[in-house]
């Protein structure tokens, strides 16, 4: 297997996780830790990495010097805000350029909103940063930010918090046909099998934060995550066997979908 | 996490293997142990574990010192056969008694001909076998082998050798809220996240064959499938995240099944 | 089209509806005709045809002279009881043969005991009823009711009054290739989408209660079903496209069930 | 029920058709005929409705003095082109407003292109037009084009010719929820039953082509069509039943989604 590689850095590991939602430090620090992730994503706007410092403080627990922080626009509704805050994050962090950009569409569904990430992502590039995005599952507009110049395209499986899983595994096999950039699966994982089918798929990698910090045992279901991402990733490359079925191919039946 | 016990034993490993369709002995060697599976189920009536003392043995690379050698009645359509064929099976494995026991319908879909596994397992339970049973997903009948003296019950996931995954995770589920013995996914798993998905709706154990040897790569696939059925088995201790949808619950949506 | 052909009489209908659950007779009358059933099942005993002359009779808003009334064994946990209750069935129906035999396993799941099933059939078909059977969706022992003598086979496409739509269409479809008479899918249909998969599938028929009687506007969804059922079944007549995916047909989506 | 208004325009027929994929003209005129619909959408780059004078005209099958012609846009791959187009056959139509704009993302998955969409939109509805507008399952993006006033916002369930059915009813219902215009499924539609969820979901109409004229008696089809789209449509007004499941609302099954 080669490893990940986004924006010439490479990852051992493909579980990618957000540090919010949970407990307290301590159960963020030993369910990342469980995770094995090495890219930890933190939402600019509501996580302290230094904006209070009087406040306790994210980068305590999951320090920088062993994580890759990856800020985020969680909270951001339209592409000035998402751009703004990205370039706080950017001195906060010395300079780093690797960002996950999301713009919500609402805070009920808080789906992406497409125009104001295309937006926001043009801006970004042109601003120097290596952008990865969340994004709607639309195989076009995962194109668009790939030529616009995004670093890692990271399409919805379902609706942030939902774990509700891969609904349309149709659409994400689209956009990793066509992709030249690592496609991640962010948002909508809800267990284990779920991020399992996601790197069976042929996803690069998996975000995650609720299916870990909404599980009753945290830090068993961050362990159980890393591996089924493994599982996944194995299967992937291993090339499952072909289905077969011994009824006769009616036509009611062929190339049935999920 | 309590370990998997069947019939008194205890094994560390949920994932149970077939022996067959590998290309040759040497695949079957390395695919077994790369699986980690402690459980090695043996089709007696298709493969040589010494009643021809002239051929390839499968014990000289599956060693019954190493394994627990499980002689299953693959092939056997009727009570009588498969009563035979684990006479036969203990003679050779110096007096063993945990067998498995499977009475096909036809050779062309390998259901289960339930009447005669019915009868088949209460003369082998009389005659002092430990009978694990492959079954339907009926979980009246999945009762009543049970209640026959079974030590584990082996629903069908979906067709022998179909990898068409888990077609119906509700009548599972009916069976593992039922039962008081281990309950054992067998046949159908296709890929690791169906692995997973087993493990995750509360199996005990998952045995399979054609998806590690039908892959391209059996050896890589039986390590994926080892993770799986771990991550699987610690998402279902660690209590996943309950679904929500942002909709309103709709009536068409629901409870809606898969 | 050719008629649906049960024991000799054909029908112009293929639902087939029951008759409780209803607020009262009157809702049962108007749903029944809105369905355009000419088959309607009665459960012998919840349901006064006769058997109690004081009180109100089904049969004064399905009149036998219009529809067949066709007796069931809702209730019975045994062969020995089914066969009771259709023998005084008979009689109080003046020597009518068509029954539906249902053997059940719980009063939880409504699974059917398909043992008690089988040995119940034996005996009705030596007695001379022309018996449809309730079964689980086992292609091999639809196989055996149909070898005693049944004339129809009546498979459960998800649990008695769950509504839960078509588990498994892949066992039926199994059941349907193999039969020779009549297969009609029997509990579990939950709306109109539900009984036309059923037809496509190529189901003879459906037969429903719960579905209709359940429904906020039992008699709309009555019409509902029976423009459902005719549009299923003209679809499968009409042998539908097939399903062609613009990405290429990799291992993970090939065959992909539902 | 309400009838269905499009731009204040009442129809009785929730079905909408295409007129292309037709072995002929006969075959068009009888499948149109037996699909009930009101509304035939013609794809003015590719069918003759007059700018040919010398050859077959599709108007003289389908005639407007019966038929609402709605002219679209397919084979457009950007916003000028359809604008373009569709001012053209506005000319050929005596100056009618009723259209359908769909711009496309590309020739392989004819996925459709929303930044384009949503420019042609706002110039086409600016240029007073009643825009009609195939777009993806994006519920924030739907709703801006409503915002930008088209008249219906028409999402796909699967990709054009494929199909595939409803893969997400999950982002659909999402898009009905908050719609103040009509929603109607535009492509993926590949049997009766896909068609009769689609309107089970709330859907306020359907609009189809490849699975009248793919199918294998494509007059059969629609008038299977016909029917599914009213038994959708009296099941989403008559309520469903809710769903029960018999086993014990055990985590891993809760919402169980598609």
């Amino acid at each position: 297997d080669t490893p990940l590689t986004i924006a010439g850095t490479t990852y051992r590991s493909r579980l990618l996780v957000g540090s919010g939602k949970y407990r307290d430090l301590d159960q963020t620090r030993a369910a990342t830790e469980a995770s094995g992730a090495e890219i930890i994503t933190v939402a600019i706007r509501r996580v302290n990495i230094g904006q209070d410092p009087n406040a306790p403080n994210l980068l305590d627990v999951v320090p920088p010097s062993r994580y890759t922080i990856l800020p985020n626009t969680a909270g951001c509704y339209n592409a000035a805000d998402a751009v703004y805050t990205l370039q706080l994050a950017r001195e906060l962090l010395g300079g780093r350029k690797l960002v996950k950009l999301e713009v919500l569409g609402d805070d009920k569904t808080l789906f992406p909103n497409m125009p104001e990430t295309l937006k926001a992502a043009e801006t970004l590039v042109r601003d120097g940063f290596d952008v990865m995005v969340y994004c709607s599952d639309d195989p076009i507009q995962a194109k668009l930010l790939e030529q616009i110049g995004c670093v890692a395209v990271m399409p919805l499986a379902s609706l942030i918090g939902s774990g509700m899983g891969i609904l349309n595994p149709w659409n994400l096999s689209l956009i990793i046909e066509q992709a030249t950039v690592p496609v991640l699966v962010d948002a909508g994982v809800g267990t284990a099998s779920d991020a399992a089918i996601a790197m069976e798929l042929g996803c690069d990698g998996v975000l995650m934060n609720s299916a870990i910090a909404g599980a009753r045992d945290p830090v068993r279901m961050a362990h159980a995550m890393r591996l089924a991402i493994q599982a996944g990733r194995h299967a992937y490359l291993a090339g499952r066997m072909p289905r077969r079925f011994a009824a006769s191919p009616s036509s009611p039946m062929q190339g049935r979908p999920a």
